[in-house]
């Protein structure tokens, strides 16, 4: 099997003329039934620094060409993990280079490199794919408080590009989009700037456009039975090819800040459920403390039962957890406004968005103090199937 | 003197109680016939990795309110570089917090912020500023191949900040957005996401979106002739009040990127003429050696006439040289084409942009080969007015 989408080679610098790297090859058993032997790069990887993600839609009715474009994609991912350039001809004279190049000199930073599969990709002519579609994979539902924009939305593929140097994850966006060319247009795409969730104990908590620590109760990469619980595709529910995988939900949430700066730290803080600086839940001192969603001050909750921390807790939700790993953006001026347009680009991930991420956002979009201060405009789903072996690809689960 | 705007406080992590660094503050003699000795933190500065950059329009008439708007920013800007929070009230839970909160626990990176002044600003009604404004602060005329959106261009007022952390640049523009409300609205923002230049001897040459270092010939701020020559205002010219100060460039270039990826390496590098790997210019081997612009081979020039780097060259513009600094972006999708909207944001200083910037451009937007490669969006034109005293404020060399 190999690690297709990971950076493994942290230390080397791409070179023009170096041959191809194979420190990016692992060799663990398969084992689809115990998923975490798969490789998944992304989600267990602790959070990169910066983000590129992009949409795309099919604008080819073969499923050939669809394989083949999985085939080439898995492939540069796997040279880019590694360090290595694009392809073979970058010095050939009369050719265009394989490779861009403004990534000659970088270090791969520990880019990963994610494909996803979105709900529209199976109802496409000529596929052959309607009846594969998983039913975890639905499109998500119109919830409370939606103010979705369609170019923001959707999607049949997309690419997830993590790096800690945002050149490097902007390179493989772009040289795969450049590989795709004929198969596939951009839909959207996103650049995200800092990094607001931590996904292993090795990371510090880091802030959100709000200021407040963002992801302080999330998932760790490090806790294998709340990944295989939440996070990882098993043997039940999904089909065969999906084993070893798992869902993505993106969300593009613009924050109202203006709105937000003027609030008073008390109104923040209950807000949020937290004490801005330190993180602790309201009531508590550290940022590690128990929610203590039963806590009582004068005949009031201490955590306000609007509270984004309380809507959102597992307690509240079923049992249910979801794996966050989004990333601040700015895109510029809202011109009505003169005001910046900024705020959180919302990943998750998940064994089946429709018990996870769906009933927690439509408990939240319903009664969440936040409301006040966000807008969910952008929103997409994706499949992202297993890791690919040695001589395969990404996809060739489903693809054969 | 204070060097209001870079950060000297490296090692400090943000805490939301500490004291006020004293340690941005330097004290040096005034000498104002010899800019070298002012503070000039920007073109001075090594590069930092990531920019935020945002124009604004006045919304007020009152000189006093563009005073007060001046020493509010200069405050701001000291506490940030200084890696301290902004303003005082930051923990008083009935009130909004001064500063938004989202880089405590950062360090600055080098942060650095600038401030500067468009040719508009002193047209505006009731400031009586219309005669003071420097005649080398004349809007950029029409030049060849522009196809410039309003949205984009221009502004009475910019921040730039410079950092080696995105999530600090953002916090500063930002916070500086937010004091400035009733004042100012903000115009356009670009967000940079890798430097293009080199200003320092200790810094490789980035390469740009082309995949080609950018900067190779570049103003080095060692280098303390050329930045006396070509960067900073001095006695003659300009008026006394940018003694010590400097001229910022802004273009928006567009890259076309889809068609450059499909031609071959060779016109690639005739285009520019250097060679995409190295950097050397054709017909040398290494990225430091000199352009020579007389070699011939088989009667053709090995530097083709219209190649980037030849008519950007100073020895083709009456020795006239400007100091790069600009920034990679990329905006999201162009929609009718379903490709990446990417370029450079090109920054440069210099001390008359009527001689240096506006006839280099001239020439390189009428016979450049690159032309048929980029389109020049947006255009900006500010006066970077000296450093400031230890109580004093960017801008009152102007304002008093």
């Amino acid at each position: 099997m190999r690690a297709a989408v990971s950076s493994t080679s942290r230390s080397r610098r791409r070179g023009v003329r170096g041959g191809r790297s194979v420190a990016a090859w692992t060799a663990r058993p398969e084992l689809p039934e115990s998923p975490a032997v798969w490789d998944h790069p992304l989600p267990q990887a602790a959070a990169q620094d910066r983000l590129h993600f992009a949409a795309f839609d099919l604008v080819t009715s073969s499923r050939a060409e669809l394989r083949e474009l999985l085939r080439e994609w898995s492939r540069a991912a796997a040279e880019m993990t590694a360090g290595e350039l694009v392809g073979s001809a970058n010095s050939v004279q009369p050719a265009p280079p394989d490779d861009t190049g403004e990534t000659v000199g970088l270090l791969p930073s520990r880019l990963s490199v994610t494909f996803g599969f979105g709900p529209s990709l199976f109802g496409r002519r000529g596929l052959g794919l309607r009846r594969r579609r998983p039913a975890a994979l639905a499109a998500i539902p119109p919830l409370p408080g939606d103010e979705l924009g369609d170019r923001e939305s959707g999607g049949d593929l997309c690419v997830q590009a993590c790096s800690d140097d945002p050149q490097v994850a902007f390179h493989a966006v772009r040289n795969l989009a450049r590989i795709g060319r004929g198969a596939v247009v951009m839909r959207w795409s996103q650049l995200g700037f800092g990094r607001t969730s931590t996904t292993s104990r090795h990371q510090d908590t880091p802030r959100n456009l709000m200021g407040f620590k963002d992801g302080s109760a999330n998932i760790r990469a490090e806790d294998a039975e709340a990944m295989r619980r939440f996070v990882w595709v098993g043997s039940g529910g999904s089909p065969a090819w999906m084993r070893g995988g798992t869902y993505m939900v993106t969300r593009r949430i613009r924050m109202l800040l203006e709105v937000w700066d003027r609030s008073p730290l008390a109104d923040q803080e209950a807000t949020i459920g937290r004490d801005k600086y330190e993180g602790a839940p309201l009531g508590g001192a550290k940022e590690s403390d128990r929610l203590d969603l039963e806590a009582e001050r004068d005949g009031e909750p201490v955590i306000p039962a609007d509270a984004h921390v309380r809507l959102a807790s597992a307690s509240l939700n079923g049992g249910e957890r979801i794996l966050r790993r989004g990333y601040s953006f700015t895109d510029g001026v809202d011109e009505s406004l003169g005001q910046l347009e900024a705020g959180l680009f919302f990943i998750c991930f998940q064994r089946d968005p429709r018990r996870q991420f769906v009933p927690i956002q439509r408990r939240l979009g319903a009664g969440d103090a936040l409301n006040e201060y966000i807008k969910h405009v952008g929103s997409a789903v994706f499949a992202i199937p297993p890791g690919a072996h040695k001589d395969g690809y990404v996809g060739e689960t489903l693809l054969g």
